[in-house]
């Protein structure tokens, strides 16, 4: 059936309106609030809770280990979404992977600009440090902005001297602000989302001219030395394709541990539709397995 | 007890003599044989046979399923190896993928310069189908030059109008003989066995200068569209890194399933050295789960 599932989606997320004018960015958080919110799995309890200083979703599933921590960092461009539109993708990954997830509602552009949201990402994951989670129990995960930001906030840690989690998974990330991929035009047919001018319009919105190229805005362009391993999920269908085959050229270079998964036919962060497409399911499943693998290895023998 | 094993791999891939002078062929191919030949796995029974016109060593293992094949093509730079150096290497493959494996003595170059492998390759694969393999139940995988070899069979496969097989595995893939890969040159240092000089000496001797970047030498340049799903796995610490990671990123942009692994701290081709480094265990272990989950699935369930 999956053949048909992806059809079905590509033919659904095309048929969302689309203005002849670029929305106001109200107009896009609304919108993205409507197209992309799924409630917690049921077996997840939601609280809400305060973490670096920022409004934080902890989701904990039913059946959560006591020990592992999921740090994650949701999408939308910098400037859309928050833990509640992520709270299903959030909640499933959690749900999969057995873990309690922190999920933080980090400041968003244009209000407030590069690096506003590395400075929440970095200050959420010194205090779960703070407050004595091993950094062997801590893992992080993010899609597309949160994906780049993730990536971000680890090479930020790094920069403090912390110690770096178990592992890191991605999904769709955009890791690259100066749209350098290929596929942002190869791609732009394909992709039932997002345009190059879409992209463009985020990061216009995120990060000054000066600053687009900087590692912590487009970490694809950073050194990544010492980042644990790192797992990258994106679909065929994007146009930031390219920023994930790069990113893990990249931690390939620089001797990190990385798999890449390339998603045949499938849009971007096509996880949010477990439960309706058999490979979103899939994929969670992997990333939940992919996490777990890591918790708990001593250094001296992990895998990195 | 990993890093260990790592180091003392590397140590022992960096002991090997080097001569001031290249060796000649008949060298380069004695010295492969001992240093790299490992016997088939007492449980996997081996048989002479011939496959498309070529000595074939068929390997099966005590518990095969009756159905699914795996075709398999060497490695060593289309100048040296044979199903003998490999039988080690592929009879663990097929014991945990519980497939009877068909290792394929195609010829080898200066004797036989390009395209006598992939003529050969493809004269296997279509006896294999003549035979009566439903393609849905062949599966085909290869390391290094074997790795581009599979590759190129499977496009010159398309090109012939052949149905395509349930998978592809390819470990450190050599499929850009022209050598335009960053890594050729940025890890020659951690790189313990090949050295830029070492690679170009066996495009030397396989094939002409006009034909460098033929699609069928070097598929990293070829459009991909159609192939089967595709599993990649490299180490970090080899100059061929990049033709792993632009292999992903070529199936990518032409929308073929793929996953990338690129394992830090590993050399080339390091599933050859299961049963003393866990991460050859490890990954030959996926790779055979990569390779069964595709067989036997129906064209109109599949995941491509």
């Amino acid at each position: 059936m999956s053949q048909q599932q992806r059809d079905a989606l590509d033919a659904l997320l095309r048929s969302a309106p689309r203005s002849e004018t670029r929305p106001t960015v109200e107009e896009q958080r609304s919108g993205f609030i409507a197209a992309l919110t799924r409630p917690a799995p049921k077996d997840v309890i939601t609280r809400r809770t305060v973490l670096g200083g920022r409004p934080t979703l902890e989701l904990e599933p039913a059946e959560a280990s006591s020990r592992g921590r999921l740090l994650y960092l949701h999408g939308g461009g910098y400037v859309v979404g928050s833990p509640d539109t992520h709270a299903g993708l959030v909640g499933e990954l959690a749900r999969r992977a057995r873990l309690r997830a922190m999920s933080v509602d980090y400041r968003l552009a244009p209000e407030h600009p590069f690096p506003a949201a590395v400075d929440d990402g970095l200050a959420a994951y010194r205090e779960l440090l703070a407050a004595g989670t091993d950094p062997r129990d801590l893992v992080m995960a993010g899609d597309s902005a949160g994906g780049g930001l993730s990536i971000a906030t680890l090479l930020a840690a790094r920069e403090a001297g912390l110690p770096q989690p178990a592992a890191v998974v991605v999904f769709s990330p955009w890791v690259d602000l100066t749209l350098a991929g290929g596929s942002i035009r190869s791609k732009e047919d394909v992709d039932p989302i997002f345009t190059e001018a879409d992209v463009r319009a985020y990061a216009d919105l995120y990060v000054g001219a000066d600053n687009r190229a900087h590692p912590l805005a487009s970490p694809v362009f950073a050194d990544l030395t010492g980042l644990p391993p790192l797992l990258v999920q994106v679909g065929a269908n994007e146009v930031l394709l390219d920023d994930a085959i790069r990113l893990a050229g990249r931690a390939g270079a620089d001797d990190v541990e990385v798999t890449l998964e390339v998603g045949a036919g499938l849009p971007h962060v096509f996880q949010h539709h477990y439960g309706r497409l058999d490979e979103a399911d899939a994929a969670l499943d992997r990333a939940a397995h992919f996490l777990t693998a890591h918790l708990g290895v001593d250094d001296l023998e992990s895998v990195h």
